[in-house]
């Protein structure tokens, strides 16, 4: 049997905002979320009631365990005066929002709700290192953990199967990580906003003026091969790898696409989503690969009518930096095993031919677990308004992005793909 | 703007299973769903290949706290081999299932799916009774866990109001409690299958084995009035008040309603669905009514065209005896102050004119959190099939039943109405 992959009825996006990423002592998640939804209300052109917002959908991965606190969405409908309107938590680990968007969808698409808050949040940085570190390790399947696996030793696995698949090597992860800084510093929002140039000089003028020996980087990879500089975390991923613990949350206005008119000239429309599931690495017959984000895409593509090539720019799950190579040949704009010589060949930059995580990524934007999927739509949506400023992707008919979300080791990928008419 | 509440296209339910619930130190949690979904493969008269299913929501409150394991979405599809379809999970605390249910609903009105597969799991006995308690707090809103709340306060809170309100005291409540525990005989999967007489004469039995004084209980109250019997909790919720600790899991099978008869020749339709949101004790001018169940309950009404008299019979989330008679209220079946009479008349009986959780109740058929919401579906579903045996409801054409659901302290709460045609 053949399955329909259409909506009844299409969605626009009207308006979106993110809270600043970071680690933030002085801020809750309340806080946080006040700031996205702020944003949110202050970017649609026409105005919302907010009275007017028929239900809330709000991914959050594991406040339950770095808070000590779960059942977010009534406390969010609480904090921006719209109880006792519904709201529902959504948790697919790092892909928790992306998910909040897609029920979203459905909500509306679905005929029973008109216009519908989407959004995700997470509050990690009050926690210590490990406690995060054993927080995240929820997101595992059970026999990931039990092997003693945590997240960077699983993309360490990974990133040692590709380079023998493949023939690739650290330097071509250093290529994403390079890229991932040199697009932040553009990013108001972003958690690391300086190039690893940047924090290269830094060192060495701190090296300086405390009077010890100047270490002697030539360029970037040299100080990213430098162990001094760039610690090993799970061999090959080193500390910038990686991407870090973060505060943050992000949401969007969704709305029938047969009213959004009355809230914006401009709107911004849903033209494909897909998700899909995966078994984690045991079950895994290459590791190269995640079978989720590639049901996704297809998912996605064929509901839009869609092929890699129209998707103009992307952001996707850059958890770590060979994750970055991973997606991108998942999602079709690489053929499997030249992601890697794309973004050494510069394609990828935000000057490049297939931009990608043009927001810095979760690398140097920051990733607080259940905001990340929408603030990817967020950036999605930004650079396609035409409202992203000094890294506004240089091409001249931007009208196509797409977003792709990775939870857990590849148990919950999404792909949704936008588009401006 | 007046709202549309309806669907683009109907759903149908064409299967249901749940676990026996109960506190289960030899299964967990895959042991518990796996058992829910061969019945609900089984009870299809017509076969489906589970690989048709286009997708699984799944709600659990916190196995995150209570097993230390999260993003069991691929968790469920690896087990029941329908990877790489995606998998969501929902959360609304006790309501958590009830969400499940819903968004299964909204995929398959949009037009995007045609098959679901709903479910609901908690695997919570592992653990010590406190930290069950602490586990629980967390769908508490902020302000009642910081104040010293917890469950049974809260609805001790809610009791001592009603009480003061509406006249009502403790016998009140018994009534309750009794009709609940004289249901739940009647179903194999209670995890209390004894009546109160059944168990005050197992006591009697019991010290008279021992040659300990023998108690002197006359009737059911007269053993729930004594403390020895039936200790406080947090007055006046008493032991037999409250509802267990539960392990269980459950599911359900959706359906676009134009396929439904692929599956069965007797399918149970949706016919009206509502949530709300609420904000906890702190902000209630009166604590006698939950404002997300009224929300819930006028979105089911006005979707499905039904008024409260044609609900014939009702499962509502008595996680509290106290809680059964705010909700038989809120849903309209009775005036408020009315319900606690209407208990005492015997009009909630099996055989009364408005029979409510002929399962056992939470109180008595278990509370496994996450699961809670698709069993008492499961049970409506049942009741409707004409399959529920001993405790078949007496109507002769028994045609539409809700289920109600509650999660934290009236934070999430859902009214589902489904019915034969």
């Amino acid at each position: 049997m053949k399955k329909r992959r259409k909506l009844g009825r299409g969605v626009a996006i009207v308006g979106a905002g993110m809270s600043k990423f970071g680690m933030f002592a002085d801020k809750n998640s309340k806080d946080l979320f006040a700031e996205a939804f702020n944003e949110m209300l202050a970017s649609i052109d026409k105005g919302v009631d907010p009275g007017e917002i028929d239900a809330l959908y709000l991914g959050n991965f594991s406040n339950d365990f770095f808070m000590h606190q779960s059942h977010w969405g009534p406390i969010i409908t609480d904090l921006i005066g719209i109880t006792p309107k519904p709201a529902t938590r959504t948790e697919g680990a790092c892909a928790s929002s992306a998910l909040a968007f897609r029920e979203g969808v459905f909500a509306i698409a679905s005929g029973f709700y008109d216009i519908v808050l989407v959004g995700g949040l997470e509050e990690m940085s009050k926690r210590s290192t490990e406690e995060v570190a054993e927080g995240l390790a929820l997101a595992t399947v059970p026999y990931e953990g039990t092997a003693g696996f945590t997240f960077p030793g699983v993309f360490g696995a990974i990133a040692t199967a590709y380079f023998a698949k493949y023939g690739a090597n650290r330097e071509h992860l250093m290529n994403v990580t390079i890229k991932s800084h040199s697009n932040a510093p553009l990013n108001p929002k972003a958690q690391f906003p300086l190039t690893i140039r940047d924090m290269m000089n830094k060192k060495i003028e701190s090296a300086k003026k405390k009077g010890v020996d100047t270490p002697q980087w030539s360029d970037e990879k040299d100080f990213l091969k430098d162990p001094r500089a760039n610690p090993v975390v799970a061999w090959p991923m080193h500390l910038y790898d990686c991407c870090p613990i973060s505060d943050g949350a992000s949401c969007m206005l969704l709305v029938a696409e047969d009213i959004a008119k009355n809230f914006t000239d401009d709107p911004i429309y849903l033209a494909g989503m897909g998700q899909g599931s995966g078994r984690g690495l045991h079950a895994c017959d290459d590791l190269t690969y995640f079978e989720a984000t590639r049901y996704a895409a297809k998912e996605a593509y064929e509901m839009s009518g869609l092929k890699p090539n129209d998707v103009q720019f992307a952001e996707v799950h850059d958890c770590f930096s060979i994750a970055e190579l991973l997606h991108i040949e998942d999602l079709g704009f690489f053929e499997p095993g030249e992601g890697y010589k794309a973004v050494a060949d510069g394609l990828t930059r935000l000057d490049g031919s297939k931009p990608i995580n043009t927001s810095g990524g979760l690398k140097c934007k920051g990733h607080p677990v259940g905001a990340t999927g929408i603030s990817q739509l967020y950036e999605i949506w930004t650079q396609l308004k035409g409202k992203a400023g000094n890294r506004q992707i240089p091409i001249s008919d931007l009208r196509v992005g797409g977003a792709h979300n990775l939870g857990g080791t590849g148990g919950t990928c999404t792909f949704t793909i936008l588009e401006r008419r």
